[in-house]
């Protein structure tokens, strides 16, 4: 009999110095450093130094990085050139599919190599430049001109500003800063894997990560945020959430947002998020929507958290963004914005030290057939 | 200690329908059919159904398919005013890279529906138009007009009749089929397990493609076939081969077309191969290009034939391509053309059946470190 590890459930397939995390205690850090005090104290671009480089920079060195990034925020011509087109080929056209596009065609304008500065010359594109691809978009899809990035804001502020065309107040720039550290890096979940074993033929950058795009579009995966979102707007009134939740959990449905292939506990990134949206919705003019979420995480946990069933990082962060005046449809591009850093640490890892991934099938068909000519089927 | 299963190898992640390796022994099928009858008698597009539906069409099956692939061959015109500005933008782009971002911006153009029937036309778009995007990119390439589909040839014999203009002899174009055929199936190689880790999110088919051509494209999957043949031209005349071929051993240096992580003998398409490339050196004007390659094999085998080392799928199908009049930087890009067949079918597989991909890294970074402020660094 052979033994078939479905979804890799339980395989341990490289090691790493990037994610730690303890499913059970609910830890998670970064290169040894906690989320919390990540989120606390550090910047996204501090985060992504960290992740790439194993450790906290220097004031120097981050400020070079820095430097290195803001030169790198605007589009190539052609790009600018290419996204109205596609958009109004299609308006609801899914923002991840133009991200992944996006990236790729970048990929255009670079030759195959994947050695040490060669990687890091395309990592910092590829970072400085995700945001604007998103910020471009939605300004074509609302009919207004792109905003071209500001190199006084840091890499989160300037992507709202160049969403919304205003600066960001220091809460919400603050905020959705966080919110990309919190996403930036989870270990071997499916996106980061598909760019591992992109990266495993020595592929080069640019497709390793748009491979991680194309599978974090998934709703397992980075398209749970606008589910989560979506079953709140149907419950609609904190009064209706027991009932609704009880009904689904009958039928064996999902409650979106719940649940983790690693978590048994709370998810540590739910419990910051959920700080900040309800800070948030105290100033909303829509605060049930964090009150509905408090009243179905209490009911799903009162019915599952025996059973290792809690809030994850999906659960909280689309109520953080609708409260920042993000619209759905961008949600699991931010996602992307902000795991990108751990992507491209993880295919760092994987050149370093590269094994061709390349696991195997059991065949379950017909063993041997004769091939009959078409004439006598 | 953790067992860590690096590249995956020896770890079975699925039941599969598709293909059936045996290498110990050298065999190849594709749903029970071996490959020696399929590349005699059948045709590519008879392959694929083959393959997407787990048995040979019959006759008003493949006739009703092979109308459907005819209809959906032509580009979406937002590609054709693309593909020139991406060339123009840097003439010697790699193929894969235009492929790669073709297929993905022709996800665009969908939602991320994955139901059957929508799974079914996608793929149909996928397969059929893939060929016209790279004989279009080498019209552009070569500052000719794009030749438009021709809806009286096959798969194959289009595809060649696209990239030169001209309508291919019966000889090349049953060659080129059986090469497609010869490619279209593997098993859980890297850019299959790419595709289904992808599809494992519930992401949508464009981005499968989009993920497994990024990952073909590296030079220990996909782009083998140029190393092997660059190795070739190095060599230069049949009596260098194997004063070459021992000092690449010597210094313990990759021989490019041989050694297999399945295959402990000779890769049964490589037989297949190499009889076209012998049938079609005799015919012209560079027979020792062939010469070369029989040389190294029979030193190479000589050598590292007891340790498992034989010729593998990318050694003869360079060579078989060049003497079709195919340009190198083309040839992973035939390889994708094929492969697609493979990919959209475990693409079905992994829909029908699906789990996340998600496996674990072993953390071996610091355990815990504590957060100094920047400015006390």
């Amino acid at each position: 009999m052979v033994e078939i590890a479905r979804g890799l459930e339980g395989i341990t397939v490289a090691e790493t110095r990037l994610g730690f995390i303890d499913g059970q205690k609910g830890i998670l850090r970064y290169c040894g450093y906690p989320i919390e005090e990540l989120a606390k104290h550090s910047t996204f671009e501090e985060t992504a130094w960290l992740l790439w480089n194993n450790a906290l920079p220097t004031k120097a060195q981050l400020q070079r990085f820095d430097q290195q990034l803001k030169k790198n925020r605007a589009l190539p011509k052609l790009m600018l050139e290419i996204l109205p087109k596609v958009v109004k080929q299609r308006k609801d056209v899914a923002a991840m599919d133009v991200l992944r596009t996006g990236i790729s065609a970048l990929g255009t304008l670079y030759d195959s190599d994947i050695s040490q500065e060669a990687l890091r010359k395309k990592a910092i594109g590829i970072f400085a430049k995700a945001p604007t691809i998103i910020a471009t978009l939605h300004r074509i899809r609302e009919g207004k001109k792109p905003v071209p990035p500001d190199p006084k804001l840091g890499h989160a502020a300037n992507f709202l500003y160049m969403l919304t065309g205003k600066k960001p107040d220091p809460e919400a720039a603050k905020i959705i800063d966080t919110c990309l550290v919190l996403h930036a890096e989870h270990g071997f979940n499916a996106s980061t894997f598909a760019a591992r074993v992109t990266c495993s033929t020595l592929s080069d950058l640019h497709a390793a990560i748009t491979s991680a795009i194309g599978t974090l579009k998934g709703p397992l995966h980075g398209g749970a945020n606008i589910a989560a979102q979506k079953q709140i707007r149907e419950i609609g009134k904190p009064e209706r959430a027991e009932k609704y939740v009880l009904a689904k959990l009958a039928k064996k449905e999902r409650i979106m947002g719940f649940g983790h292939r690693v978590y048994k506990v709370k998810d540590p990134r739910a419990i910051i998020l959920e700080r900040y949206a309800g800070q948030l919705a105290k100033k909303s003019k829509e605060p049930e929507i964090f009150a509905i979420q408090q009243k179905v995480e209490e009911v799903v946990v009162r019915e599952k958290g025996e059973k290792g069933i809690h809030a994850n990082v999906d659960f909280y962060s689309g109520t953080t963004y609708h409260y920042l005046g993000i619209p759905a449809y961008l949600y699991p591009t931010i996602f992307a914005l902000a795991r990108i850093a751990g992507w491209i640490a993880h295919c760092f890892e994987q050149y370093a030290d590269n094994r061709l991934i390349r696991p195997r099938g059991h065949y379950v068909g017909p063993v041997k057939q004769n091939y009959v000519p078409l004439g006598r089927r």
